[in-house]
């Protein structure tokens, strides 16, 4: 590479043709799987005001935001992350659609963070909710979605696990332990960090509430059974799908969010080496909180990143071939050759016969060596190159895989090409 | 529509379902015609250093930017444009591509405008580019895509018309008229604004090089055959395409920006009641500049933006009809609806069979009343309601858009709705 003064910022990544191609089938794969589901894609704006962030997370906003003034001294900040946009969209437009709503968004978000493996500062998430029904069904729906995607990129049970919990469980736990109403939500960090924190600093933030940890490791391991009704449905419909062996309870999990509310859960690899590949869960009051209370819709939905299942993907075999299958060159079908200049317009003409059929069609655009025009041919993969010459309208198809070449006339090329056509 | 406290910022778009099923068929036609023509698809940062905009410009940033400082003190600006990151991003990575790159970008841009029709703060470029290759095959190449693009949309030649400039006729014309060598840049811009300034302040910006307007409109009415060798070039390609009733040499064009060199053009609705659909030219001199002339490659480029197409779209019927067939509702193959509440597992297992085996299933999360199933299997345009019953497995079929219903068992169910498989 030519040293370049100009690189792009760091955590922000360029995708050159051949990084892109990997940008495509993330993005394609999560698009089959949403629209299997029956969901529909919406877009957010790429930046909000600030207010709007505020006004979802209670007033404290994180501190690594792209937060600025635009020219007209509003306090603007492109977006951290989907789901206020969300609830802002949802509830001014939710009259026009079936309910429960099943939206889903592919798009890039935004955070200063000190970049890192798995950690950008513009990276894509691809977002999935259901809006509009409080039930388990939802929180399963979602769930399997989140589970298909993860199959669809060539993951098995071996690979990864969705950790379920419910936050109602620490709730009540806490509330038996006398744990006051108003420190309840202090108890729910300590609980989110229980699995980093060290063991003393655990205890040390633990003392305050009289607790011991070996206790809530021990009521961890062993859950009691029928603690969570809740997911206690869902794994009953996850394992009417077929689907039982990807999730366990897991009370570890609490997400650190304030607006999380019962059901939620994280995607990890097995080995857990790295952060969560998918995370979500309920947030039934969120879209009231954005609408002061003009609509109120219980919610479910999750969110998985673009850079955390691309080391994934590079670390399962399996991932890595369908992968690979996905990103071979495959840009054309036909690469046209000219073997005499004085056909150059033929060969434009009947280029365009065969792109307006619906063909994908490279051609020279400057005189060339027939050599040069057959390794381009080969270089970006085409299947066929079709070879013009003085002998038109008489032309040579060759099959770039096999080398083998036929003659044929123009309307034994098009029946060679487009064999389905009438 | 509720009285909703959070829109989004001036100039900026929700994209609903609804609204995104438009913004899906403008960026899935973009992309079918540009594979057609054997480009690949590219990305760029949405953020870059505001250095990079100063370094393309030459120093002159044009006002209306996105820039501010992030939280390292870097001078950030959400990008305006592509054609900067293309030649930063095309410098670096070239060795590994055949060259000529055919390259296409679809993506968001930003500026600080004020909000009108056909211009907005946040919009979406398609940007398509040819680096590498200095021809007038690549500009024939290229304008024919522009112009495939609005024929695949319902256009024809009678809607819009390409107009093609050479701002070397204009250079040319400068010599021969005595006009110094460091000052054709502003003779440039004044013809760059001849149509649109009144004539009196055409004549008067005129005066400084001791022309006449009504010499230039003449010289613009009939310019000299033979006066741009390129654009007959051009021409001679389109024509051998079928593609000559789309363009004409108009010298009004010149292109605002000063990187430009050689042919340029604009598409505009035959009406001109819009600005410029797409716009584009050479520029053979920037990806040098970009790379501090590390990496040289001609280049000639185009972008097309979603606002103003929106707009001609919903002008022509021919092209309203063609986007209203794409945006028919068709989110689903089978909506399952749930007859009999105690096989709610049956009917989730045969949901994820089918899934699995590649259809769009949607089904009731919660429990709900046929009728009302029914009605939502209607309204999200699925093609086949699957009754589940407590006669499962034996399960009914209703065609939705005939209402007519078949019983069948699993074996004969999935016979019917996957007649392909083995």
């Amino acid at each position: 590479m030519p040293n370049m003064k100009f690189q792009p910022l760091p955590g922000f990544r360029d995708f050159a043709p051949q990084e892109y191609a990997f940008r495509a089938y993330l993005f394609n794969t999560w698009r089959r799987v949403a629209h299997r589901y029956g969901f529909v894609e919406w877009e957010a704006p790429t930046v909000e005001a600030t207010e709007l962030y505020l006004k979802k997370s209670g007033g404290e906003l994180p501190t690594q935001l792209f937060r600025f003034k635009d020219q007209g001294e509003r306090d603007i900040t492109l977006r951290p992350e989907l789901t206020a946009s969300l609830g802002r969209i949802a509830a001014s437009y939710q009259m026009d659609y079936a309910k429960p709503l099943k939206w889903f968004e592919i798009g890039s978000c935004f955070r200063y963070e000190k970049p890192q493996k798995g950690r950008l500062r513009e990276f894509v998430q691809f977002n999935a909710d259901i809006l509009g029904d409080a039930g388990e069904g939802s929180d399963a729906e979602l769930i399997a979605l989140a589970i298909d995607c993860m199959r669809e990129f060539g993951f098995t049970a071996d690979d990864f696990v969705v950790r379920i919990s419910d936050r109602d469980v620490w709730i009540a736990y806490a509330m038996e332990h006398g744990v006051a109403e108003d420190k309840v939500a202090d108890f729910l960090s300590v609980i989110d960090k229980f699995e980093r924190d060290r063991p003393e600093v655990s205890q040390q933030k633990l003392d305050a509430f009289g607790m011991k940890r070996e206790d809530l490791e021990a009521f961890i391991k062993n859950p009691p059974a029928g603690c969570s009704p809740r997911y206690d449905a869902v794994y009953a419909e996850l394992q009417a799908r077929g689907l039982a062996d990807y999730v366990k309870l897991d009370l570890y999990v609490v997400r650190g969010l304030a607006y999380y509310t019962g059901l939620v859960f994280e995607i990890f690899d097995k080995g857990h080496s790295l952060r969560a590949v998918a995370g979500g869960g309920r947030y039934n009051g969120l879209v009231s909180t954005l609408s002061d209370g003009a609509v109120d819709m219980p919610a479910t939905g999750f969110a998985m990143g673009d850079a955390v299942i691309a080391h994934l993907i590079e670390a399962c075999p399996a991932a890595r071939a369908l992968r690979d299958a996905a990103l071979k060159p495959d840009v054309c079908d036909v690469c046209m050759v000219l073997a005499a200049p004085e056909m150059r317009m033929q060969m434009l003409s009947l280029a365009s016969t065969l792109r307006d059929a619906g063909l994908r069609v490279d051609l020279p655009l400057a005189p060339a060596k027939m050599n040069n025009q057959l390794k381009r041919a080969d270089k970006i993969g085409a299947t066929y190159a079709l070879i013009v010459g003085s002998e038109f309208p008489e032309v040579e198809l060759k099959t770039m895989a096999t080398r083998q070449s036929v003659r044929t006339d123009l309307e034994g090329l098009m029946t060679e090409l487009l064999p389905d056509a009438d």
